[in-house]
């Protein structure tokens, strides 16, 4: 199964760029009368012929289309602050675009050795992990904000925080959501929030997660908090 | 907290091989009189401290030990097909040491592309994620082996084959097993198990498990049920 992302999608044809057309044609082989598929990020899943193997532009005739393709019972936001090493986000947003992810948002902490990221690095990685594991939704990566900044955001949903300060009650995710709901996951740098980042994000509705005993590090507590969403809302 | 791993500890003093003693004194920076904590990989966590900074042979006295620190409450086998790219390995390697894993085995399965593993550097990728998540047991990793020779070990415990093939009615783990068990599980190369292998996991008393509706790469299978599991015996 072949698989492009066709974002602007919209008429009963489409037309490959030049460099998707270009792998369409010299990397994968494929030529005139290959059925093949698409994806426009937000629910689309489209059964497409080709029916020009020009190697600049590929032209395809839609043959099927099906909406809300694997639409997601749950809505899942995780804000973390960017690893030092940029491999580590960069597979947890592969990974969490595996196993079912709806936004991110890199946030700047008082702590974060890292202070920006190159977006459209991270949304290759992204889409290439949309067209790997077959989603017809693309995630969505917001610009990098600062955690004061993005606290100030509203959302309409659960908000938790994890972190490893010791000095407070807290719970399994388990045991402070219900499925079927929007949620908001704070992740903090290596080092961990500051106790006035935990007090702050307290202080505007965030309940304070425990992942277990295990100590992870920032990209696996993040994946850790995708699994385990998506696990409660099987 | 400075971590070293020292399997081979006995008496009441330890000394740092060359390799580690160079790290501790030139590139940690300690000198004498500086406590450090190590771990023997089969649940012992000591405190020592260092009576002697000879950058070629550290040498520790231990202050306390503490047995079966943070042992877990079951086991979990996986035998894994070792990715094309070794890196995707080594990193499911490091992130399942983290979350917690006892014993992997490469297996050399029927389309399988890597068919050869070098043992001592993934080693060196779980000893360093041991030392990185303050785990006091050392995962062990054993030689690669064919499939079909792998199936010839007895285990006693509760045994998992995790594959794409529709042909069968599948369950999620959490359907298949109680908590607080052994448990054995097989995650299939790219391209998965062939019909034949899995058949002859099945007569072999394997159940067959899903990880849900997600297209999931070996690694990333591999850690979901690593994840699941886990989460099952909190």
């Amino acid at each position: 199964m072949h698989i492009f992302y066709t974002p602007d999608i919209s008429q009963n044809t489409y037309t490959l760029n030049e460099e998707e057309s270009k792998h369409c044609v010299r990397v994968l082989r494929l030529s005139k009368g290959t059925v093949v598929n698409l994806v426009d990020g937000v629910g689309g899943f489209y059964t497409a012929e080709i029916t020009d193997d020009h190697p600049k532009k590929v032209t395809l005739s839609i043959l099927n289309v099906e909406t809300e393709f694997h639409k997601r019972n749950h809505y899942l936001h995780i804000a973390v602050a960017p690893t030092k090493n940029i491999d580590r986000m960069e597979w947890f947003l592969e990974k969490a675009t595996e196993l079912g992810i709806d936004e991110i948002t890199p946030i700047i902490t008082d702590r974060s050795e890292r202070r920006v990221v190159k977006d459209d690095r991270l949304n290759k990685v992204i889409t290439a992990a949309v067209k790997q594991s077959i989603k017809a939704y693309h995630p969505k990566l917001n610009e990098a904000i600062s955690f004061d900044d993005f606290l100030k955001q509203p959302f309409d949903g659960q908000q938790l925080i994890a972190h490893c300060i010791d000095n407070q009650q807290k719970r399994y995710i388990s045991d402070l959501v219900k499925p079927y709901e929007k949620y908001l996951v704070l992740i903090g740098p290596e080092g961990d929030f500051t106790p006035e980042e935990v007090d702050l994000a307290l202080n505007k509705g965030y309940k304070p997660l425990t992942l277990g005993e295990n100590r992870l590090r920032t990209e696996t507590a993040a994946l850790a908090v995708c699994f385990e969403i998506n696990y409660l809302n099987r």
